[in-house]
C-alpha cells in the first residue's frame, strides 16, 4: 500500500491542510494573480507568505512565472485533480454504501406489517 | 481569512496526507471494519496504526465501537463531506475559469479570417 506513486497525493493534502494555502489556492481558482493579490488577506508577514508558497509550488499546486519585478502565480492545470479525484471516489463509495443501508431498511420496513395491519 | 473554523479542514487535509491513512479511509469507504482488517495491508506495526487512527479520529473522519475486545471503526458519516465539498467548489471555479479561456480562444479563431479566406 505504501509506495512512491503515492507522494504526490500526500504533498498537494498537506499542502492544503492550512488555512492561508487553501486561501491561496481559493484565489488562484478565479485566476492567477500577482503574489501581492493572492494573499492580500493571509493577514501574515511576507516571509511567511512565502513559505507558504513554496510548500504550494513544491506540491505541484501552483506555478510561478516571474515577469520583471512581479511574480505572478497561478494554479497548475489539473492540479487539483488528483485529490478530487480521490475524495470523490472514496465519497461515492461511502454513499452508495449508505444508499444500501437505506434500502435494506426500506425493504424490511415494507415487508413488515404495521401494527394496525397485525391486528 | 484565518480563524477558528478552518480547523477541522484543516485536520481532516492533514489526515489524508499519508499513504496509510488515506488505505484505512478506502477500505471504510466499502463499510465498517475492525481494526485488523482495515489495516492489514499497511505493513506497518500495531501502535504505528495506533497512531495513524487517532489521527484519523480526532479529525472526526471514523470513529470506533467497542464491542468486547473487538474495535469495529468505520467512517463517519458526512466526514468527507467538508473536504470533498472544498475540492469541488475550487475545482468547478478553476474549470469555469479554463472555460472562458478555451470559448475567447475559439472566438478569436472564428472571428480571424484564415490564411486561405484573406487571400
Amino acid at each position: 500500500m505504501v509506495n512512491d506513486s503515492h507522494e504526490p497525493l500526500d504533498a498537494s493534502f498537506n499542502a492544503l491542510a492550512h488555512p492561508i494555502r487553501r486561501g491561496i489556492v481559493e484565489r488562484l481558482a478565479l485566476g492567477p494573480a500577482t503574489v501581492g493579490e493572492a494573499s492580500r488577506d493571509a493577514g501574515v508577514s511576507k516571509p511567511a507568505i512565502t513559505k507558504h508558497l513554496r510548500v504550494l509550488e513544491d506540491a505541484g499546486l501552483i506555478e510561478r512565472v516571474v515577469v520583471g519585478r512581479t511574480h505572478q502565480i497561478s494554479l497548475r492545470d489539473g492540479a487539483l485533480g488528483g485529490v478530487a479525484a480521490w475524495m470523490e471516489r472514496q465519497r461515492a463509495l461511502w454513499e452508495r454504501k449508505l444508499d444500501v443501508v437505506e434500502q435494506y431498511i426500506e425493504e424490511q420496513r415494507s415487508s413488515t406489517p404495521t401494527e394496525k395491519e397485525s391486528q
